[in-house]
């Protein structure tokens, strides 16, 4: 890893630097990805198994994965993986709880009610990736809060492999979350079919979860249709060290972040050039020891860094404008520093609050805002799983007060039929 | 108005109708917009410039509105004007500052800490349309619940006429709500000069306002680099009536919503066929009266309708399929079904609460999702100019008892570097 010396003036090239890395022509995608979505809004189900047969290899009786699937499923998962699932679950839904937002009203004057009305969005489709690996902690982290803000039909998504199988970790996991269906369609076709249906399949209202080019690009053609939840990029740790860290663990948490895959960011900022220079040696050294070592040696020499800063103000400063997905606090007395963090989606604070303690444990969502977006958006929660009304009572003693102001503003406004509207009502 | 009756059966296909109103072919538009963006990306204020002459036929000076020519805008708007927009301000900021959220955290077990943080976005620009009119009352709109999140830096942008000036009312409302930069700058270029700065403007984190095509497909452009509000469709009420409600207020409702333009939308269901009728009568009375004849013969021959439903659960269902942007409950006893109402983006209530109340005066935001999107979004807030960061603390204790369970997780997922990071805090 390399080491630069920052001074305040680099912050924002840093910054441009980090931005470019996502940028590739998407056209082909997009195209092919119109095609498939527009196939299925028009044909319904015959074209999703057409798809699942073009693409996936797979020959499927039907697209929902059956009750004695799921049976078979839970005996090959361990009893112990179960127990943890389960564990994991109540740490997420109890955290996920204090997220979750009142109706409200109030009348401050006479004659006067106005309130806020929060409901749970009523269907919702969560994708969930295939392969050979699976990741029932990203299972969990998007059925639970929509579980928990009250949605009433969540429908999973996930491709089968060839030989019309999916996951059994997945199927548990989802199963344990609480989905109401499991659906067996990945891609871009996965996307279109929750968000149009099929002859047999109500479409949903909103749709989360991680996934390839072609389902991001599929999620963002959707939308409008149906609500997505933001498009997620490469995974980023960002850590803050004074001279009190420890470099070993600075180090392994690096290596953590790093191994997700060849664009991950792992980013130290240390007042210290004695950590500095000791986490630097730590990652040469634990890197060995680890069994994702390509991917390692490539997202350390060309996705991370160190730099060293004069002091934690300007160690702040460039963090808040990263705005890092991840963000560890090695400092002393984090707690005291909180209020210096303006940008980030999740901060860890202490030596014993490594970032993947958030990604199974600890409760608060792992899916965050990546690539500099924490600036303006937030950790997925319970509240993209619900929605708003306003709520506006006048009397009409409370309208008649205030009715000729509502006119003569209308009025400014060109729009004399909304000016028309009040009158009526005093004619 | 075409009166229709409605069976529970046909609620899909009526929603299926109203979605395709908005398909247009956008390619030409998006080409445009991407040309304009990354010129002004590139080259900066120079390519701004010239976009304003050849776009806007403006020779400007300067980019930024003057304190000299805000102070001209305050003398030549009456006295009057501002006292209503005084008062418009204090309603909804009084409403909005109900919706700001506070930082919370919680320790349940001994030795762990869990929070949310909630931190205002630092820069914000706020897109005001031009020409001939001026809309005050979306300026407030947009501004003050940034200004209640705590917003720091509100930038205002707005097309300039050829004579290089802006609206007056624009500019008060702008002040009066508490812009602090007035831009000259309208169309994709304003979008493109918000979202990417220029040698003399910081970029901002997220843009809202509505605006043309132009500027609804470049905000969809540079989403991502910045954040954005919802693309809003054409203006939509939906009112619904038993015997109960007086025809002349429902036509005077329908006729205000269908003045906005050619393809807003005023849809009645009603209970009874006898309102029915009446309303139809009276929105032909009331439409000879009204000044924008033209606009309100297109938006309420093409795109309204009357529907008459068997009772008010089947009414219900209706209005929740359509998810409108404005509901009227003028029905008996409004209070005691807003619990039947799932979807809409806001609500008023009785004979006294009508849709222009809520535009200019009660103080809840005018800005709503249309087109069925309250399905899955809420009225622009306090919240959308806020952002949450997870904060995560477990000391060493309260680690140990768990670093096993994640450690097994970790190596589910093949994810051995996260295993170390807890791993190595025990060794």
């Amino acid at each position: 890893m390399q080491i630069t010396g920052v001074e305040r003036a680099d912050i924002p090239s840093i910054k441009t630097s980090k931005k470019d890395r996502e940028n590739q022509d998407l056209r082909v995608i997009d195209e092919r990805v119109k095609t498939i979505v527009e196939t299925i809004k028009q044909e319904g189900e015959s074209a999703v198994f057409q798809y699942i047969k073009e693409l996936d290899q797979a020959e499927l009786d039907s697209l929902f994965v059956s009750e004695e699937e799921i049976g078979r499923a839970f005996q090959s998962v361990s009893d112990e993986m179960v127990n943890i699932l389960e564990e994991a679950k109540d740490n997420i839904e109890s955290y996920h709880r204090l997220q979750k937002e009142q109706s409200w009203y109030e009348h401050q004057k006479q004659g006067i009610w106005l309130g806020q009305q929060v409901t749970p969005i009523e269907r919702v489709g969560v994708y969930v990736p295939g392969g050979k690996a699976a990741y029932p902690s990203t299972v969990l982290m998007n059925i639970l809060p929509a579980k928990v803000a009250g949605v009433k039909d969540i429908v999973v998504t996930t491709p089968a492999g060839q030989d019309g199988s999916v996951n059994p970790m997945t199927i548990v996991a989802a199963r344990i979350a609480g989905a109401t269906q499991i659906l067996k369609v990945g891609g871009a076709h996965g996307i279109a079919t929750l968000a149009y249906g099929t002859e047999n399949l109500k479409p949903v209202d909103k749709i989360t979860g991680p996934g390839n080019a072609y389902v991001a690009r599929a999620k963002k053609y959707v939308f409008g249709d149906v609500g997505i939840d933001m498009i997620a990029g490469p995974s980023e740790v960002c850590i803050l060290a004074d001279d009190t860290a420890n470099p070993e663990y600075v180090a392994a948490d690096l290596l953590a972040q790093a191994e997700h895959d060849e664009l991950a960011s792992a980013i130290l900022v240390t007042t210290s050039h004695e950590i500095a220079i000791q986490t630097q040696l730590e990652v040469d050294r634990q890197l060995e020891e680890r069994k994702r070592k390509q991917i390692l040696q490539q997202s350390i020499q060309h996705q991370s860094a160190i730099y060293v800063v004069s002091d934690l103000d300007v160690g702040f400063e460039l963090i808040n404008e990263l705005a890092p997905e991840h963000l560890e606090l090695m400092v002393e007395n984090p707690f005291e520093r909180l209020g210096s963090v303006q940008n980030a989606g999740a901060i860890f604070l202490g030596d014993y609050s490594p970032e993947p303690l958030g990604d199974y444990w600890a409760g608060p969502n792992h899916t965050l805002p990546t690539n500099g977006t924490a600036k303006f958006s937030s950790p997925l929660g319970v509240y993209d799983f619900m929605k708003k009304a306003s709520v506006i009572y006048y009397d009409r003693e409370a309208l008649s007060q205030v009715e000729q102001n509502i006119q003569r503003f209308a009025e400014e406004e060109g729009l004399d039929g909304h000016a028309a509207s009040i009158r009526k009502r005093f004619e």
